[in-house]
């Protein structure tokens, strides 16, 4: 007898121990912390004399993604950048993952399978070991909950409240791309499901389409900046928004800030594809979201330092927070940031 | 512009910043390992020289929970004592979680205030730091990720495969309870489905009902084996039901196992219950699942010290693998154990 069979509730995990037993089956452990992984009630995790970080994510299917257009390797991908973000956000080195997924009965250990290939490739590329993992049936739909775990030394953490008035604002690699390729796909999408034999025409969108659907994390600049003796004086991972992540950053440090329209970095695919659809580049760029990118602060003194780590570029300072959080424009006028969006005044 | 009115997917995550403050609002730190709470990219936690255990849980509305007769308030409740079950397994003390909940259209921020005021309930008792927290949209229902954090001593640290041959099967509290409740709200959830003016009648079934909707665990007994120095070779808790938790040492630790009807713990009230709805009072018990009992096992030499601990039954004994697992009867037959069901024969 099965819970299942009897109601319609139950602890929701057939066959548990077997299936997670066969999809951690090929788990390597990259990192000597990780003393205990899948297969017990907990990971168990050796943090030495530094600090843990860890940090949860959930992710639902229908509203975090989609898939029709998301391959599941790519999901199971996404879903460790994601989670790893949190960690190195806090200037931290993640190095294990634990997995938690619903599935319906529309999904089978095949699809399982993939996701967890993905999850295994980015947790090689990343060096994180997949210390524990669960399954569980879902009513409808698939749901993911990934849990980082990282480390960090007393000394090198960094929050999101440290940043002070006349700090430079520093982004790294480029901003709106993610939501630019969802676009497209969006688009794609309602071709295909007005007329199933127009085939999808994604060439030329290719570098956006990968931001979206397989992000990477700038985890290099983090050792850059650590070459060049910079510690940032705060610091968020961009995954809401550029201008919602930042005015986080304001807030929790008690500042204001000023941004410039043409020091905020933009793909050339990006910006083609945005006026391709009638928008202003500008928009994906602060409120896109999911662009996987570090957002951070440093004291003027690093001013010079900052130019030697690559792919860093400063777009701004700042402020007294009386003088709120602006975006100056190339018209030389001033636009007052919002958390969920901004109007071209 | 926010995502959602752009595209069917989004970050998940509309007005995140503020819900999630004023959800965690009236948090209070009870462990000074938690160095930093919720409102950054990670938990901050100091283990000391002791080594972190984390564990991770997915909680999906339908599957592992009905609303229909769950108060959301006992649904926080139990979501925190089944997270921080997997910590107390290793021999843990538990002492941070972090939480990510998906509600979708139909819930109000009252909706998850009643939520986080059982999350806040289930922290107080059990001294834990609601260490971060995360709210996201959902197209369906309600999806709650629970991360619990904990920690433990290089050697107090008890896992799963330490079984030995001869060690004593050690059991906390009573089985089948929560299970039978479970049936009670089915059944009384039904008769109202078919007439909607009958209220319904729980009287007499109160603890079973408790055991079901709002769960403690036994984190006594584990202070218990520390002042008697006793250290389990191995354990679990049991979640998923007696057999199949006890089918999972066996098999990590490479034994059998014999375990006696007549000593498995079945309180009153579930064993009437049972009788009630014709079912043998020991399914419930071995495989009914929801107990957050613990299970473990003792080298033979703490046979006496034992019995100094209230509140813990001895069940049966590790065999040899090739003795596999029974289940010895009244009638001292044997029945053996699967993980998915026991068949009276």
């Amino acid at each position: 007898m099965s819970n299942e069979e009897n109601s319609n509730q139950s602890s929701g995990k057939p066959g548990k121990f077997g299936l997670i037993e066969h999809l951690t089956r090929n788990a390597v452990i990259y990192n000597k912390s990780t003393i205990t992984g899948p297969g017990d009630d907990s990971a168990v995790i050796d943090s030495g004399n530094d600090l843990s970080l860890v940090s949860t994510d959930l992710l639902l299917e229908g509203i975090h993604f989609n898939l029709v257009y998301t391959p599941l390797k790519h999901l199971g991908y996404k879903a460790v950048i994601r989670a790893i973000s949190d960690i190195y956000a806090m200037n931290g080195t993640p190095e294990q993952i634990l997995t938690a997924v619903g599935i319906s009965s529309r999904f089978s250990v095949k699809h399982l399978d993939e996701l967890y290939e993905g999850i295994s490739l980015a947790c090689k590329r990343y060096r994180i070991d997949l210390a524990g993992g669960d399954t569980s049936s879902s009513l409808t739909g698939m749901s993911i909950s990934v849990t980082a775990i990282g480390r960090a030394g007393t000394d090198s953490i960094v929050r999101r409240n440290g940043a002070r008035p006349n700090d430079l604002i520093c982004a790294t690699g480029n901003f709106g791309a993610a939501y630019m390729g969802l676009q497209v796909l969006e688009r794609e999408r309602k071709i295909f499901d007005n007329d199933n034999k127009i085939q999808p025409d994604l060439s030329g969108y290719e570098y956006i389409i990968e931001r979206q659907l397989k992000p990477e994390f700038p985890a290099k600049v983090l050792t850059g900046l650590s070459s060049a003796n910079i510690l940032p004086s705060s610091m968020i991972d961009v995954s809401d928004g550029l201008a919602s992540d930042l005015i986080h950053l304001c807030r929790q440090s008690g500042t204001g800030c000023r941004i410039y329209y043409d020091r905020i970095p933009v793909d050339n695919e990006t910006w083609k594809t945005a006026e391709e659809f009638n928008i202003d580049p500008m928009i994906p760029a602060l409120n896109g979201g999911e662009d996987y990118e570090l957002l951070f602060t440093l004291p003027l003194r690093y001013a010079e330092a900052i130019k030697s780590v690559p792919d860093v570029a400063m777009i701004g300072h700042m402020t007294v927070p009386e003088q709120r959080c602006f975006l100056i424009t190339n018209q030389y006028s001033e636009v007052e940031l919002k958390a969920q969006g901004w109007e071209n005044g």
